[in-house]
């Protein structure tokens, strides 16, 4: 039985083995895709006629942002459209329905459905909600395709939720501040693709980034001046709510506290003076959760902040507090011994309970890094996962909700599609129903050690829509090809809102080759990326007070020319490509070339010296290869052993850039054996 | 006598004709050139422990700049310095000594003077002001180079000051808005290029942008919601003051007023209704100068507007008042009969003594366009010159101080090289010493009928830095080839500043191609400028609401392709250049090709169908020539003709574009005459 199953499993699959291209229709250029699609026969042309009507309930937020969405098809049109609403419900382009106009701040678990009817005729959006009607908006912009017969839509029947209801971006303004005007071209990025919270990350030792009225020290002493006044911060949150956007604030606590103390060493657990913290890394300086005077502090704090942040959660950090500060201090030690306090984590505990009152009297829910959890906190608070799927599933499990971000560094460096196979609810979990309805979402984090306002967009925008992807859609949307397709599509796209992550990198280019041509540097930084995971602080050190010009800041996760090469190695067909490979091995020859001579007159290029020379060395071994391949000659095992050294040697990271391509190099090499 | 004199000089000019390379040693990239500069030997190198000292008065502004200028120094260099001044003045990398601090405020005919001396050990940069030193320190910033051995500053000793006190852009924020961050971005690029009036356009017939608290209507009614707070103002203005440039600016009365008359049709010299206007041109709504209300009204708004506004000078316009409402308007017509008015010039000048009445009274000097020139005028007040250099003069002849705008509309899309050659006060002038003084200066002026805050900087930035040395520089300053190799390189330095100039056109393409890739766009784009003057319109209307994001917003002017193709061409090498121009020739059809099959799958580059299939045209033509040299065989006239005729026909505009080759195509099609 158990055998005639498993092949009717395998008939049934090799059945839905989509082929790229059928992904490519039946997926378009939508992302995250919708739950439910139906394409249908049929267009609807956009002429500079198109109209939009609503009706049932419409707010002034729904109004605006039809608006907006609008202004983003004539841009990509050249149609001058009418700016005021069609009264002619029947007959408009677009007709849109609002069942009810839903919370004006978004809360979790707004009804952010909608449905999108298409016909040759009209397009009618359908939602329960303002929120509903703006993701459906935002589907719809996506539709639009053109021909040599123009513009138009796609017929087609879409019925769309989200899988989870928080989907977020974490972005930490404290290590670098990042001015207004980024944090609200991220906002429309995040609308884009259907994500719904941001995460703002306010405090750390790098630097204390909110205006607080009540306790103005923290941010005059903490911030060197780059902070948020809370005029900004309303701002942000209304421009936030109205792409139906919630914005919840972190205040790291109790460790990740230096710049709380700058002005206040008297809460800290050891005697200051105390400075804004430069380095990258984790640090000593920590709250004294035994000292009164530390919460009454806090109890100030967080009665103008609860106030200051419409949200209903608030995040209070928690993470990577390695207690030294406590183990050293008598006073702390004495306090535990006398309170029958058994650990630093149940110390932390003690702390966070204290804290949780100042929340709770402010309305708020409090969430925290994994290290929060405890079981006898109370079950609405959220444990927001760094450690993983795991100890996410074992808070569901206790009754807890939780978050992940496990998986979705985006600071790391690591591609999209490392990110995009990451499910918060992995098809093989093994909570219940109930408990897998705690496992509310999950957020992207960008951690801002490396990042200034001219790269974050870079390092966010190359990766996002794909987790947000993951966020919204269902799990069995998960084909690589696919998402990479279509992320090149939303990438031009999230142009049009004034993101930044592809038209800055020429700058930091032009900028490094001191006025010389970039065509050869453009090729050495499509095959390299910055190292991985927390090693960049290691090769190449820097503080948060250094410059972020470097070929290290131009390079991005995800090298293009890098995956496009390693896509045509994958296809194994070396003779037929060979005319191909040959073409792409001189110009990495002739470029590096070009770029070696260049880095003489470019003192800011001398870290990528070597880089230069790797990039000739791989040329050279790429068209000794290709000439094998042609004169159909095989290699010996000397020579093979030979060029694998080099690639070893050459994988190595220089100024903290790795090639991505040697494995690819490796597969040649290795094919020149005649096997 | 005369002929000995000629032939002196002839033999003079010989010896101080001074070669490409020459201009590159003697200005290096230093744009504006200074006054006086005398190169050394030796070189001051730049380490990451490169200081900066003040001594003599040295105000926050001063410390601000010079932090903001470590900072780019910064981003060049990959270097971290120091943020603190140094108080070792004797060993610092940089010292710099002002001797007062000057105007907090910037004012007209402050002392912008500077001396900078750099050697082997140390620059020093000395000043009268804050404002002197903020240029010098530009200077500074433009001198750093690198070569194999690392960054330096070139030993020099430089003697500074501006040709002329009034050196200023003009933006039009009325016609299309322009928001804050746009404004700002602006300032910093005039502050890098030594320009130092922001004359701000803000009100037009197509909006009223500015706030006021008086009379909020005005601005409630009369801008779409798009106006600036007058914080906002106060913000620019503390920015601009920063960096040492005034802010003056423009409210265009009684003409160009259908803004101001949407809200107040009672002081119109036409009954209303109106409304805001939505094209571009000369419209009829005129200020009533016979009505008492519009005095009244005016008065309020004047001394609302004289206190928000620091400078000295109050722009009131007056351009193209064409009186066609006042000639229809019998109770006008009866005022000017009974008050002896003899036309409508005398008219708007009895309108602009009332108003001077106002600007008086709030302490400002009145400044309006060629149009309010009245002998009977206090002489203070300072004529706008649209006209030309003879209008400007006979107002300077008059006793009236002036500013030259005729020549310097960036809008009309002329190339930098003939902005370049005009000189507010050419060499031929018949203006003796005293008459000279009161030519004050210049302003560019972009006028915003097509500009949107995504294309501004590329219309402004491409070729203001050139405009910008012809108001600071020695007359003598005006060999064109020099003058663009260094608008390139101080182009690269501008992007630091967060100018969209260059960065911002891939974008446009990217858009319109519909993710397509855009390299056979960009050759074609490189290629083809707008319109000039005011013909845009005329081929492809559009209206102030109209998407900007057509290619026609993407071409800039000074094509750049076309530049570098014209530039071959006029060498006349034509043999040995064959092989270049055959794949320049070849090119332009592969992309065309290319481009045409593109456009079938993007309905919004549809209108560049013709201008595709003449650029594979023209690269088919100029392969029979490259053919006919490399051969060395002849043409025929008929042959020519054709090719003439055809070149002829592909110079005509096509969707408000036009081919920049076409001469240079000519000249190769009469060189295979074989003569």
């Amino acid at each position: 039985m158990i055998k005639v199953l498993l092949i009717f499993t395998l008939i049934l699959s090799a059945f839905f083995t989509v082929s790229a291209q059928d992904f490519q229709t039946a997926r378009r250029n939508l992302m995250p895709v919708p739950a439910n699609i139906a394409w249908k026969n049929g267009r609807l042309p956009v002429t500079k006629n198109f109209t939009v009507a609503v009706s049932g309930k419409t707010d002034e937020r729904l109004k605006i942002y039809i608006f907006r969405v609008m202004r983003r098809l004539e841009g990509r049109t050249i149609f001058e459209f009418s700016r005021d609403l069609s009264t002619d419900a029947a007959n408009a382009s677009l007709l849109i329905e609002t069942i009810s106009t839903g919370n004006a701040t978004p809360k979790l678990g707004d009804d952010e459905s909608y449905n999108l009817e298409i016909s040759d005729k009209q397009a009618k959006l359908t939602a329960p909600t303002t929120v509903g009607a703006m993701r459906g908006l935002e589907t719809f912009l996506q539709l639009l395709e053109g021909d040599k017969d123009g513009f138009y839509f796609p017929a087609v029947s879409i019925s769309d939720k989200p899988r989870f209801p928080w989907r977020g971006l974490m972005i930490d303004s404290a290590r670098h501040f990042q001015p207004v005007e980024v944090i609200k071209r991220n906002l429309d990025g995040m609308a884009a693709v259907k994500l719904n919270v941001l995460h703002w990350h306010l405090t750390e030792d790098q630097g204390f980034r909110v205006e607080t009225k009540r306790l103005p020290e923290l941010h005059l002493q903490g911030s060197d001046g780059d902070f948020y006044t809370q005029e900004q911060i309303r701002e942000i949150i209304r421009y936030a709510a109205d792409r139906g956007i919630r914005v919840m604030p972190e205040f790291d606590m109790p460790g990740h506290a230096t710049a709380w103390v700058v002005s206040h060493p008297e809460i800290a657990s050891a005697p200051g003076p105390y400075k804004i913290e430069r380095l990258p890394g984790i640090f000593d300086p920590t709250l004294d959760p035994t000292n009164e005077k530390t919460y009454k502090l806090l109890e100030v704090f967080f009665a103008e902040m609860t106030a200051l942040f419409p949200d209903a959660y608030m995040h209070i950090g928690g993470d990577e507090n390695e207690g030294k500060q406590w183990n050293a201090n008598p006073k702390i030690q004495a306090f535990m011994k006398k309170n029958n306090i058994k650990d630093n984590h149940a110390l932390q505990t003690y702390f966070n309970k204290r804290i949780l009152k100042f929340l709770q009297k402010g309305g708020k829910i409090m969430m925290g890094w994994d290290e929060i959890f405890q079981p006898d906190l109370p079950k609405e608070v959220v444990i927001h996962s760094w450690r993983g799927q795991k100890a996410l599933a074992e808070a569901a499990r206790q009754g807890f909700t939780g978050v992940l971000s496990n998986g979705y560094y985006i600071d790391l460096m690591f591609p999209a599609s490392q990110h995009y196979v990451v499910d918060p609810l992995p098809a093989d979990t093994t909570l219940n129903a109930e408990e897998q309805k705690r496992i509310l979402g999950g957020e992207a984090t960008m951690w801002s050690e490396w990042v200034s306002p001219e790269t974050i967009d870079s390092r966010i925008w190359s990766r996002m829509p794909a987790i947000a992807e993951r966020f919204w859609s269902p799990r069995e949307v998960n084909d690589v090809e696919d998402m990479y397709r279509r992320l090149e599509v939303i990438g031009t796209q999230l142009e049009e809102l004034g993101l930044t992550h592809r038209k800055n990198q020429p700058i930091l280019l032009r900028r490094l080759a001191n006025n010389q041509d970039i065509s050869a540097l453009q090729t050495l930084v499509s095959l390299i990326e910055p190292v991985k995971e927390y090693r960049r602080y290691q090769v190449r050190p820097q503080t948060m007070l250094s410059p972020l010009t470097g070929l290290i800041d131009a390079a991005q996760a995800d090298a293009n020319g890098a995956r496009k090469f390693n896509k045509l190695v994958s296809n194994r067909n070396f003779s037929a490509d060979s005319t191909k490979l040959k073409m792409i091995f001189s110009g990495w020859k002739n470029d590096a070339m070009t770029l070696s001579a260049q880095i003489e007159k470019a003192p800011a290029l001398s870290e990528a010296k070597q880089l230069a020379a790797d990039l000739q060395s791989l040329g050279g071994i790429g068209l000794e290869i290709v000439e094998m391949l042609e004169t159909r000659k095989t290699s010996g095992a000397e020579w093979r052993d030979a060029k694998l050294k080099s690639l070893t040697e050459i994988a190595k990271q220089k100024a903290g850039l790795e090639f991505q391509v040697i494995e690819s190099m490796k597969v040649l090499v290795n094919a020149t054996s005649g096997n």
